[in-house]
């Protein structure tokens, strides 16, 4: 078992890379990423970071040389051949090769792409532009070194035992959510923290620790698996995860009317059809309002397993899919819902109240697994904050995000604007944005 | 740093020794081995080991092999050259050579002596007889092996993760004391854990935490040392203590009339008084009642650098002795009062409130700081308990302790009512005993 605080204390003195494996990534980026190798390989697009907490002025706290040191050492990764072997020879929702010869070829040759540092307004502008498939895999990397540089910057003051007994108190905080969550019948939940964790050692022991505490699903516990590769491989657990917002996004921005664009959301979910079955045909339907975006859907789409929840009031949004599946002929009881957005464990208690039996219910739990340390130091100054990097621009346009908070729409207001008409999205119910 | 409970989880499979070096014992006990090497070489003494909290059935949660193989392992250890090479070369309270040659020769020929256990009404009866100055190093390990042999036979239920939130919740509540502690100016604390610690590993934590947190004397810090000789040796720190209450029992029980018994106590002294200065003069007074002591005491005691109080209300104790001193000429403000019974921060901060400025405080904590694990687990099963070793008989006479607590007193019950006569003890106030 790793003494989290020692190795902490020992980063006072020496560089201790924060992304140490091309797959410490999640899950469905590989899978996205190998859907647009196939789909949409002359995309350029850019990424871009975003923090959405202003108050947290990431450039005042983090050392530019160190962020540097930290991305190129990320640019140096290359796929190992345990990696790619577990990649290739793995069973991924009990499908074997899920990942294509082609693809694992190119993987195998990969490296991450260069990148643009800048600092403006106390924020990091920090951008990648190229072909798709070969800069969207910056994103995890991007967030975990730029949320665990900041985690560090505030760990570098303290003393051994302090930081001992502050690790000590995150465990304590994980283990008694675990307590609690060993009290639902019947649940289901997986790690989806890889972006927004503390550290790569935190994750991976807030990951055992819910094995050992929840039990492995595959031995009748509720533990589904963790949407980190490099920890499913490891610790021997299932890799877990579908698709992302990037997908819809860049689609609509590559639309050239807006009879295309209102398609772009299905076309999507149409190419992915064709590649998946099971459980990695689940319905991201927020994107640009999941209201409109349910009634307009085609017929086939209501056959999908099941619907992701990342935005908006969540109860809601699980009630408008099972009237959805209702008015599509289907029986809810045989769908699944995942929710994926802002969890806690009084939330996850909720929703599973309110929903289990109802529908098959499943939670992604992230950043409020993986990096809980409010609280726990002066000025709350390890508190989770909400750092993304999106896709900003698809072949020189501009990418739109609406969701089902206003709160976390993105792109050009004007775009905003066309989009929310094409899309048909009414009122929406503002919602704070924790992580 | 050690982690803890990894290797609290391998004790699982393997044996692992809880003793493991003769110098893992309280500084005192050496003292006073060499002061019965020197004054008292013949007399023989019966130590015993005794449950005071009977509703703990030992004989039922320790395993006899388990319990056997550890103080078979204890038997077999020698004083290894870097021990030797401490005690004959460290300073002591300032001092060189704090132990002389003769002594020094025969501890480094020197291994624990056999042992009698059996089992009775659910407790096991653990005895040594011998030479005084060979049983009595007996009584820190023999406490040491079953406090922690209890605690394995509960941990030992426990999985991996839970047992690293186990210690996370103990660590914290550890470091919420210090952190209280640290509130307190000019605070003087040290460690007097060893004897009902929960495990070596976890003193030794509980002393570094103490270290970083309160900073160490010589550097202007409140925590002023271990009374554990090999956690001091390893991580350079203080070993502190003086004398404890055999001396007084046993000069008392070889006592052959009320004459010779009335004075035994001052006896004892008179022996260290020739012996030790400064900080090694420092009374216990409480053997047989503290108030009678005091007043039929020598002068010459009353220039001896402080007191120790260790049973009955500590304030009243303390009272008691401000006023002796004040009767005496002495100045209290010149005088050293240590507390070291049964310590909670609470009662720390009290007694610390109380008599900071009027004499100079010390604190010698012990069960509460090593062994806190209260309200951690089911039932309580790791909370600390009254275990003691003790000489009750010395040249086949039975020995007495009385203390300003009657729940403390043992030894036959008219010899208890002579003492009582002979030492003038009235009424006394019954306390609780925690630990």
């Amino acid at each position: 078992m790793v003494d989290i605080a020692s190795r902490v204390y020992n980063h006072k003195w020496k560089i201790d890379p924060i992304v140490r494996s091309l797959i410490d990534t999640d899950f469905y980026k590989l899978l996205m990423c190998q859907s647009i190798f196939r789909n949409k390989p002359d995309t350029n697009v850019k990424f871009s970071l975003i923090n959405r907490t202003k108050a947290i002025r990431l450039a005042e706290l983090i050392d530019e040389g160190e962020l540097r040191e930290q991305l190129d050492y990320a640019r140096s990764l290359k796929l190992t051949r345990g990696e790619s072997t577990w990649l290739r020879g793995n069973t991924f929702y009990g499908k074997r090769q899920m990942f294509r010869s082609d693809f694992m070829e190119w993987f195998e040759g990969y490296q991450l792409p260069p990148y643009t540092l800048e600092k403006r307004d106390g924020q990091y502008e920090l951008t990648f532009e190229g072909p798709w498939h070969e800069v969207m895999l910056w994103e995890i990397p991007a967030l975990a070194i730029l949320m665990e540089l900041r985690g560090r910057a505030v760990l570098n003051r303290m003393g051994r035992f302090e930081l001992q007994v502050l690790y000590a108190r995150a465990m304590t905080k994980v283990w008694e959510k675990i307590e609690a969550l060993r009290e639902l019948d019947d649940l289901r939940i997986a790690d989806f923290g890889t972006r927004r964790r503390h550290s790569f050692l935190w994750q991976d022991w807030c990951v055992q620790a819910m094995l050992e505490g929840l039990g492995d699903i595959s031995e009748g516990g509720a533990f589904t698996g963790t949407s980190n590769c490099l920890i499913a491989m490891r610790r021997d657990i299932e890799a877990v995860g579908t698709n992302a917002h990037e997908l819809p996004m860049v689609y609509a921005a590559l639309a050239e009317s807006d009879a295309e664009l209102a398609q772009a959301p299905y076309k999507v979910l149409a190419d992915w059809h064709e590649e998946h079955e099971g459980n990695l045909r689940i319905i991201l339907p927020d994107t640009y309002g999941t209201k409109g975006f349910l009634e307009h859907a085609p017929d086939w789409l209501a056959g999908w397993t099941g619907i992701r929840i990342d935005s908006g009031d969540p109860a809601t949004g699980a009630e408008v899919a099972i009237e959805w599946w209702k008015a599509r002929g289907e029986d809810p009881r045989e769908k699944l819902v995942i929710f994926s957005d802002g969890l806690t464990v009084d939330k996850i208690r909720e929703l599973h109240a309110q929903f289990a039996g109802r529908v098959k219910v499943s939670f992604g739990w992230g950043t409020l697994l993986t990096n809980d340390f409010r609280g726990l130091v002066p000025n709350d100054a390890l508190a989770p904050f909400s750092l993304v990097c999106k896709a900003v621009e698809a072949n020189g346009h501009p990418t739109v995000k609406l969701s089902d908070n206003p709160e976390k729409a993105m792109g050009p207001e004007a775009e905003i604007a066309r989009y929310k008409r094409v899309f048909d999205v009414g009122q929406q119910q503002a919602m704070k944005v924790l992580v």
